[in-house]
């Protein structure tokens, strides 16, 4: 068990590293708990700076931030993949409880180890290999993936190359990096799983992921036509994944279902875009799912609440309309159904700026309304 | 349109004068939205103020801190009725938005102004009169009930007197006093009704309320075996006091079923322990609902997601088992399903702590489930 430092509430202090939409997320449902997330924020105008109570502003790069913000917490837990391995294992010899620990997250931060140490546990990939100079890529026929190992997300450091020399400027810069076959695609799937630091484990249902541009723009919840002997491949190999990697919290696994067959494509070891769904969707949302892993409180129920759950990530647009307000009134008088969740952050062309949720028992129709309500956000409808 | 005042969402900003659970579970909600509940706490240990980003500390009785609030505000609602209506009515005059107003909301405050009013508009009522002396008692049997008109929450205020002798004390203190018949109860019943800026009106659906000396204890949504009928005219009583007074937000009318016959008790323009089951029991709870009154967005849908949603109140016990932490992790053990809502207060015993939800289809069964989880949380299980 924890110590359950704040004096006031008796609970344990839980501290996040990153300030950004999954804090925000997070300290919203962890208020149902009892708690107040503590948060390391980059800035002040960060999305869960801007709603959360016990704020320290500091860069997670920076050891000193990191010690001086851990030593009010019970537990420390992440909004990103972004602090470095060093520091991490730092902060544990100090004797601050980190979860999901650094021997379980590199593989989270860097996607040669994931492959290699996947390799090892047998599971289903794509083909890949390490690559320190255009030769290696001999093996691999173009168009084929080639891949920073770290640093990358939301499809940044992703690159699909028609020719073995145009990974020429890529290794200039870094070496190894991760090479891939590009897989053909039937779609992308992902699973959120969370393994609690006793070893309890629990799935949520395979979703569908819709990407454009690299980015994920809508999740579909459960994914649809998905024969349940797949889904429960899904579910094993993330089940099998959080366990040998010694996951404590939640982790996504990415797959693409390829000609019926499953590979594993990312890994993520925090709440993830594809299980913004669950918020309304599950009978425990994957934000109350992580904190309950890893204060070590037994898993939630994730049986969802409807047939059909429809998430659509909102981007910042062009801005014909650039009042917030007025963009927000006007989808609620549209569709007063939709669930809505805006970040509080500046918009930005691109930016993810919030999400919204729509229930229903039909999929095509809680596609199409997620859709608009999410471009009502964005351009105004 | 409310100004939105907010340079970095440009969303509305909302202040909340009461730093208790309702204001705790209110910026919880209001999150989604993209906003940051403003509180004006009484402490800074207040349930809201431990998890909310923008609080000021001051008391509800003081102008000047009232003010100061204020002018950081789009728009002005509460968390509690102890504003005291000068003070409302000097912000308003100040030029500030508040929601619901001071002439809806003395009928909340004063119990014999509420009376008075409700008659006016031919609500059913339990026979009732206004009492300046022991003689003017004389047409009500024994026992009866005996209530000073402000102040009054949570069944304090309140007093079943067997003789009109009994009334003495109180009389010598406060007149005039609100005289009732004692009606026979088959059971308390509620309605959250939320009608927004422009007049929109919506009704959540009836629930039964379950008493114990004077204090909820249990919610049961929807208020088992009621008739369509008998559900529709509360809805109707709660829609009519709502347009006719101009309530702005929402408000609980709670009512007493007598002899089949229904009946008003009193009234709460805010979100009220009624509603409290829709956080997880209806497709927006009473908390967005609120915000979405005041801040005129069109109201959201109230269906009920389950069967049946019951909600127990979690009072502060005897603590044979002192640390929180443990009680919630013996609690989770023993049920997984349940939600959980902890308001981060010191426990007193009979203090309001919190409250559990539990879903199902028999109501019998989640009833046994929330009694049981709220005895865990008080007593350690």
């Amino acid at each position: 068990m924890l110590n359950a430092m704040d004096p006031l509430t008796q609970l344990p202090v839980v501290g996040m590293i990153g300030g950004g939409q999954l804090a925000r997320m997070t300290h919203q449902s962890v208020i149902s708990l009892g708690q107040s997330l503590h948060v390391l924020a980059a800035s002040a105008t960060d999305a869960a700076a801007t709603i959360a109570a016990k704020v320290e502003i500091g860069m997670h790069d920076d050891l000193d931030a990191l010690r001086h913000f851990a030593i009010n917490c019970d537990v420390v837990t992440f909004d990103h993949e972004h602090v470095p391995g060093a520091h991490i294992r730092a902060l544990v010899a100090d004797g601050t409880v980190v979860r999901p620990g650094p021997e379980a997250l590199r593989y989270a931060q860097d996607k040669l180890q994931m492959r290699q140490r996947l390799a090892q546990l047998d599971m289903p990939m794509p083909r890949w290999a390490p690559i320190s100079s255009i030769a290696d890529l001999a093996e691999f026929t173009t168009p084929c993936v080639v891949k920073t190992p770290t640093g990358g997300y939301d499809g940044k450091g992703v690159f699909v190359i028609d020719e073995p020399s145009q990974a020429a400027e890529l290794l200039a810069v870094e070496q190894p990096l991760l090479a891939e076959e590009l897989v053909g695609l039937d779609r992308e799937l992902a699973v959120v799983v969370a393994r609690s630091a006793s070893g309890d484990l629990s799935c949520y249902p395979v979703v569908e992921t819709v990407q454009q541009d690299g980015v994920c723009t809508e999740v579909i919840a459960p994914a649809s036509g998905l024969a349940p002997q797949q889904a429960l491949l899904a579910q094993q190999i993330a089940s099998q994944i959080a366990e040998a990697l010694g996951v404590v919290g939640v982790m996504a696994v990415e797959l693409f279902e390829t000609n019926g067959r499953l590979v594993v494509n990312e890994l993520a070891m925090r709440p993830h875009n594809s299980g913004h769904w669950t918020i309304e969707g599950a009978q425990v949302s994957q934000f109350e799912q992580h904190i309950r892993a890893i204060c070590d409180y037994r898993l939630g129920e994730t049986t969802p609440t409807a047939p059909v759950t429809v998430m659509a990530n909102v981007l910042g647009g062009q801005l014909t309309e650039t009042n917030n307000d007025r963009r927000l009134r006007k989808l609620l008088a549209a569709d007063p159904g939709v669930h809505v969740h805006l970040y509080g952050k500046q918009v930005r062309p691109g930016r993810k700026i919030g999400h919204v949720t729509v229930q229903g028992d039909n999929v095509d129709v809680a596609r199409r309304r997620a859709v608009r309500a999410a471009a009502y956000l964005r351009d105004g409808g």
